[in-house]
């Protein structure tokens, strides 16, 4: 099958790749879409980050190369012995956390901070390819009122989600959006549905503060200042990921009220002193659980719109060229998806 | 009266002031005790640092030279015009934190983080003298079964309160108090009275970490590695004051902990791809709210001893020698009170 495999910075080859009948507890998938993350831009930039080189990943078992993607959903082709309640032809979406099942974390139902962290598509062998096979217990099956168009946004759909949970959002409650990436624009639409009051959302592009109006915000700008009102926002979330960013996140945050980092990373430098004397939280947000039984409701029953932030489908031999490098010059797209296969399942 | 009054750094005296009689809304109280605290010490030793000087602070009216101290209880002398509830005799514990009552946090009952944000005994005059002059909303009525002494350390007590109920501890859980002073022996007093399982505690000091022992700690050592079993615990409380502590706080916590930040002060810098990939919170907490009757209700109904901190009791005229100086010497303390008059009440 063709598959796109990560071989070092700068080195993602479509090409074809052997495939093996799924083992035991394992399912094999016709991939329909597999979104394109950022991680993925910057395992292909800059990597390895989060890719296993020499030393296999403890749940995959595998080092790269490896096939990346992370963010699919398909139909069942085969399941492995042991396998219960999946068929083929069942439509699913994956939810791509290894977990290890037996740590402390795990044990507590937190299986998105098992020691163990990983997932299939970055840590295993994942779904930018025609087939993936992956553990059964990362398969959700979907009802005929989800279509594979929004299961194929669930997985950033979950970290938005996993994120609004965290931040414990109170009805009426108002929050402010720094970065309106997939995660930013679905934590806007996630917050509208799970109570927010009034949301403001801030990014560089006139194109994306437009699709934040679609998705709730009542209020959108180029940064955060200009939309903020009176003393601050009860909610910040912070999904830009620079240090600069957070500042301007707590600056808009009023006294008592919260910051989410979904996805900072580098060094942070803060003033302790302001911090404890505006009684503020600094929350943090990484992977989710228990997310996509809800996605799967709120698509289904509330009708609620995920996909709307995809900008653009593409073919899985232009992964590289119309991926990857277009992403990185900065063309202006919100979340390609890639369909491996020609016929739309 | 006699009081201890703040001129600038290295200068406070105590000295002969004149005295007025309440006005409208205030209440002078013959002071019984009044603690020394860690902010007193840093205002004497290099301050200002929270005394306003030449523009006088919003809700006081005050700057200085002013009385400092803001740990203090006492008996009602005399009420100004309109106070009701209170009468000449009443013992009464002193919440010196002032309110402006109309800003959106003192309209919402988050009165700590008022915008005026301030404290008799920094920003207006406070208790270390024979007689203080406050407003009637900062006095709390004791019943016969707290005494002065215990009410003397209910200042401490209710930032320890605020922080533990911030820290939203579900019983069980595992706790972890980095910095033994007045306020980390709090911190431990209060955590086991408020369901946490195994605490933890750390501080060099041998003397503070029995005293720990004493409040609840399960084990103590000089540092939290030493005590920190398993995969850390679930809240770990950084009340020892330095960037190294909170670093060694976030060591000392679990996946998906909470570190509660009492009283850091300067710049803090962090891994924040260790923070979110550990999906940490950083909380904080300043001042208190709605603690006074909690905690009344705590030592006259279960017999909570707050004042086992107390190591030493002086007069109001040594109170620079004994106090000031003496702590920042390092003199083996924990808290120590000033008695302003003779008598005992």
């Amino acid at each position: 099958m063709r598959a796109a495999v990560w071989y070092g910075a700068g080195d993602v080859r479509v090409e074809d790749v052997p495939e093996a009948p799924p083992g035991p507890g394992e399912v094999t998938i016709d991939v329909a879409y597999c979104g394109i993350c950022g991680s993925d831009l910057h395992e292909y930039a800059d990597g390895p980050h989060a890719i296993p080189v020499g030393e296999p990943h403890p749940e995959s078992g595998v080092a790269a190369p490896l096939v990346l993607g992370h963010e699919f959903c398909g139909t069942v082709r085969a399941a492995g012995a042991g396998v219960t309640g999946l068929a083929p032809g069942d439509r699913v979406a994956v939810e791509p956390h290894y977990r290890c099942g037996s740590c402390p974390r795990c044990r507590a139902g937190e299986y998105n901070i098992c020691r163990h962290f990983g997932f299939a598509g970055l840590m295993g062998h994942g779904g930018l390819a025609e087939r993936a096979t992956v553990p059964a217990y990362m398969l959700h099956r979907l009802p005929d009122a989800v279509s594979l168009e929004q299961a194929a946004v669930f997985e950033p759909a979950a970290v938005a989600l996993h994120a609004v949970r965290r931040a414990g959002i109170r009805p009426g409650e108002s929050v402010a959006v720094l970065g309106l990436g997939p995660i930013g624009l679905l934590v806007t639409r996630l917050a509208a549905r799970c109570g927010a009051g009034r949301i403001v959302a801030a990014d560089r592009s006139p194109a994306r503060r437009e699709l934040a109006l679609r998705m709730g915000a009542a209020a959108t700008g180029a940064d955060l200042a200009e939309v903020t009102e009176g003393e601050g926002v009860d909610v910040a979330f912070e999904a830009a990921g620079s240090p600069d960013t957070l500042r301007a996140c707590l600056a808009a945050t009023r006294r008592g009220g919260r910051v989410m980092l979904l996805g900072l990373t580098g060094t942070i430098t803060l003033d302790a002193f302001a911090l404890v004397n505006n009684e503020q939280t600094i929350m943090t947000s990484v992977g989710y659980r228990d997310a996509y039984p809800e996605l799967t409701r709120m698509v289904a029953e509330e009708g609620v719109d995920l996909a709307g932030i995809v900008t653009s489908t593409i073919p899985l031999d232009h992964v590289v060229r119309d991926g990857f490098d277009a992403l990185l010059r900065g063309e202006e797209q919100v979340k390609v998806l890639v369909r491996p296969t020609g016929r739309r399942p």
